[in-house]
């Protein structure tokens, strides 16, 4: 006998839970991509998009996965041969790296581990000492998909701006828009790259890279973009094609249309502050089963560093996919591997797990995984402090 | 601030949570309702049906409400005139006897309160003193939705019997059916009736009615019955809209065919025992929360006599209804108001709720509305016993 | 090789094409049925019915199919042993007249065959005869599905009048409620019934009855109606649940409101007059087929007669149903079977089928339908006159 | 008053109509994408897609349009300063070649016009010219979806072989795949590219990549291709992700399951044979509509030319667009533009438009949709010669 026969819970780090509005506006016939109400659709949501990123800058929309965004925003800036600066916090930092690398471009990786998040005073230093101005851009994950380290990019851009450096600063957005807090504009990101299936609560497919004035520029300065990653015409489409580099994905932006209204009508601060409170519930159950010496480790260890979308976490042994499989056949719920988490110890990363709770996700949703989680821990016999769940529910009372 | 954003749970006593199965399995053209893959899907939905009330009897399918399931029970066996046995153990019980008397039957009540369930001994009784057998049928709810009492229909049949009382045993499982336990024949019900819209996890507008040979041997013996209420030609259809009295509902039948697909697949008696874990896990939270002076209280104290598909509870004063306000503001849970459960202090019932647990549900479902309830109660400022979760998570965790 | 492949057009008389709004509608999880949007939903729809049979009265919704409608409002007005005029027309004249018989009401008949429809002085007639008012009601069908007899309320109205005859005049507008001109007010229909699975657009489940003042007086005289059909609380509830006489019908009352946005956007005149526009375009290619000695000949021989909504019409032969055979076979389009119109040369009505242009039918629609009808005419060797698809053409050109 | 309100039809080159099956497949919620049910379900999906296009090689799936597709078929073969040979029929040869110069490329065009397909004698020439063997790859359209040209892969292989020249054989069969006849192996296409939203029946957003050995080898010898158009990984996957250089396009790929169930349960010799009477049931009636000095002129004179899934016309001066708007607003059908037929006198090219008839496409459709013309011609005075639809029909007739 199993619990788990009833609506399924996808807990894992993206794709998200994809709301039913969404769902239900992907369901209809395919409409005419030459004129007509998409048209009209698709230009007005492009200030829904930017007030996502908090931008006055632009946007331009690919048919593609994140991996894909970053590969464009990379292709329109810095051609083969130039060199990048790459501060690594997680297997997804090294990711874009060698995307860079698969563009010809050199990568220069700073590696800051995946505990403790970039320090701005290394990445300084490294800017300081590129006398020549040879990075072309500085890459950062805003959120490590892997770590769950949150970097804030307010510290990046005082360094660059303190070294006096002319690089752009380019944020991965992927696991963190429409999630965490952000603002392009104001925290002096130049170029912000992001997926539809996170925070953003639309099936994988589409990808946006937001751009102000100097990545623009720096577009401009490009001897050569190939025609599918040139965001030139995306930016600034004369004809309804050119948005997409060709035909439009007709499916994802009505669904796209659905979750910015599901977006803006929360209030995406309001929607930052839901994934806040969320995130301090999941980690206050964590804290307390870690306690007593309990097994369970977050991967972050200072709050202040945690993403609110995306928890890792560790239980030794390998009871992390032990307790991941018992809830999915028991409970009901999918937890996300761990990802980049092996040891010496554990060559398959197998004490570790992640939580995904971004997007559709409410206190119902998390409170429900975290009683999973400690029958779980309970039935495959895994230590645990007392108390965890009376301190989630305690955040959640507390709004 | 609210957490309420993400997917809704629906934790009313019906209509249940409908599984996207279903949903999907609905969403498509209508059919040809003369010939062609419906009508050889109905009539391999027939034994399946009796599957799930454990009968070699018949079914009929009628296009209503379970409203419309009592009088059209009713409208087949007993006459205008004519007199029944109603055991009333809360609002519905009530129910089906006020259908009886709008059919211009007389309806004896026998009344067992909202706590403690039929009394068998009192029922015999009651046909013993019925000599001349007056009585053409015994009525009871399997499950009372209002209350949450389950009342086993074996010592019913036994006082039958032992009265030497011809009555037909005329069960209401509209809240039990493919939740509770039931065996139609082997505990000797005559005519079970039922709906759609809970266990069978389809949306409300169908209603079924399982008889036995005495049953269709009492609608022989009647001189009259309305065609749309008769059972005859939907018993035993030789043309296919027989089966419905007229048009087919295609699209629920579209639907109900899903349903049973994930009932059989999960096994009849898994889902039970699925039901009666989850139910035990409720209970373990909510006794917690009582203890130490705390103010939660279920309906039904004896565990024996509560169902495993609904359950009725108290929290004095108006918290019931602030309760519930709260985990729908703020956390995504809908729970069911209080029914039948007003008294002097409380006209409203406003210290009463309900929580609705059948058909399609899991562990994560279950265990995040008991976390929702203890957030709830915590901001509300309602007293409660320490360690409901914990006592909650044990039942999932020993399974 | 077949050309079915694609998208299927059901062309039969009921259930109609679903408009996709109608199925997106109804593909969501269930809603809280004692309080929230459905309520407030189900109360503005009221008016929004009764703008559809063009009434100031009352309408009562249902859970059942038509058969359910006929045997609700004869319940509300006439007692068992009370007599009903029932004007036949088709099949479903007599479909009433018997369902009127299983309630215990004697139904006397007036036979105007399947060709000509309703002669009023005959009905007069009988009115006149019935000195002691005897009748309490003259039922009739708007439309009746079998023949394609329209009947104009009209003359029906005025008989009663020049009679002097108190009985109520009901109307079955099953296969004709939004998609004929129809006034129940001004044209004086006392009750009129029907169903939601055809000019309404929505799955068969529903069905309705509209009531003036006349009608409920008549209810008021009852000495009793069972619950399930008693219209009074359902047209005036207190609660939510006595709109449905207990659980409401949810996901059917989703798609109902999407139909209504669809009917009331195009405007119901407009909508009437697609209907009228699309059947001239039927009977402009039919008649056409069946010049120079073609085989067609549609069963109602006057215009003024012919419904808008289906098409009754015949081959000779086994033709009627070879046709139906090869269109679905070969071109994706399901047409209806002939009822009703078995002769002796053609016991099984094989000759004849059924054209379904209610609802959601456009001209693309229409004029696909008669392209497979010649093609399949061609194809089975039924010899039939030129020019019918270029008389369709020329009937929806000038619009 | 309108004939359009009904279900529309959208009758342009792509995306296609959208079969019931496959939006409901999409329908569903998020899933894993580490393990499990979609993992397996991309293996089996190889086979099924490489039987589309009758090949033994490889395929690669991407997340993007056709444009995509065109950049990445060349990013893999054809380095920045290499040439390649396109043979332009219209204008998707012209953006192939465009998209090939965005790489670096240097892109050779012969331009065979819009009207009598590639005379592959000169393509042999031209490749006997290039005695050094510059080009590294022939291009051209199996169908240019502006033009409706056809070209037949077998000459160009023919012409390859008797010049002893070595360059790939690439066809862009966006509009043709899974419509007309196609035998990559048999035929000797080294490489074919198409998408999804055409012949393949799901939404726009994936395009497919078909290789075989002499493409792999020309990959290998690349100094360099970008990690997201690289196939490599995406041909010979070793972990899930390498299918789609990242996170998988999961709703996209439900759809694309359900649709190779509905191409090969028809069978793929009957999809294209099905494509092929319908293509000439359309040239039958617009050839009727053209003769008697009717206005209307198939584009494409030759029909051995012509493309069985999209057919460009034109009705001279701007009726082409007048024709277009009339049946979108009266009879609920959307026609496609004209695309690149401008001309001196017709800058706009609005005596042109364009008739989709692709993918999921049955007899009804099709001549509901040439029925809907005849009555536009009709109501907006375009002379057109007789007897269109009964042409139409009787190529439906003769299966």
């Amino acid at each position: 006998m199993s619990l788990a026969a009833g609506r399924p819970y996808l807990a894992i780090p993206g794709p998200s839970v994809m709301p039913d509005a969404v769902l239900q506006a992907m369901h209809q016939p395919a409409p005419n991509i030459y004129e007509g109400d998409i048209v009209t659709m698709v230009q007005a949501m492009v200030p829904d998009l930017r007030r996502v990123a908090m931008t006055e800058g632009k946007v331009a929309i690919y048919i593609s996965n994140g991996h894909g965004a970053w590969e464009a925003s990379l292709a329109n800036v810095v051609s083969p041969g130039e060199k990048v600066l790459v501060c690594v916090t997680g297997r997804f930092g090294n990711g874009w790296a060698e995307m860079a690398e698969g563009l010809g471009i050199e990568a220069v990786r700073l590696d800051f581990g995946t505990k403790t998040g970039i320090d701005a005073a290394r990445l300084e230093e490294a800017l300081r000492a590129d006398t020549g101005h040879s990075y072309k851009a500085v890459l950062f994950s805003h959120v490590d998909t892997a770590s769950s380290l949150r970097n804030d990019p307010r510290p990046l851009r005082a360094a660059l701006d303190a070294a006096g450096h002319p690089a752009l600063l380019m944020a991965d957005c992927i696991a963190s828009m429409a999630c965490e807090e952000f603002h392009m504009d104001a925290w002096g990101v130049d170029i912000a790259v992001t997926g539809s299936q996170k925070g953003l609560m639309v099936p994988p497919g589409l990808a946006f890279i937001f751009v102000n004035r100097r990545a623009e520029e720096a577009r401009r300065a490009m001897p050569r973009v190939s025609r599918y990653w040139d965001w030139t015409p995306r930016l600034d489409p004369e004809f309804f094609y050119q948005f997409f580099g060709g035909t439009a994905p007709t499916h994802h932006l009505f669904g796209l249309r659905a979750a910015l209204d599901l977006l803006h009508d929360e209030g995406i601060e309001h929607v930052w502050k839901r994934h806040q409170t969320l995130a301090r519930t999941i980690w206050a159950a964590c804290e307390a089963w870690g306690s007593d010496n309990g097994a369970m480790r977050l991967n972050v260890a200072d709050p202040a560093l945690r993403s609110h979308a995306v928890t890792a976490l560790g239980l030794g042994e390998r009871n992390g996919s032990a307790l991941r499989q018992w809830v999915a056949r028991n409970a009901g719920v999918t937890l996300g591997i761990g990802l980049g988490m092996a040891t010496e110890e554990d060559p398959k990363g197998e004490g570790f797990f992640r939580i995904g709770h971004m997007g559709h996700v409410n206190a119902h949703m998390v409170l429900g995984m975290l009683g999973t989680l400690e029958a779980g821990m309970r039935a495959i016999g895994v230590h645990h402090g007392p108390g965890g769940l009376e301190a989630a529910a305690r955040v959640v009372a507390s709004g």
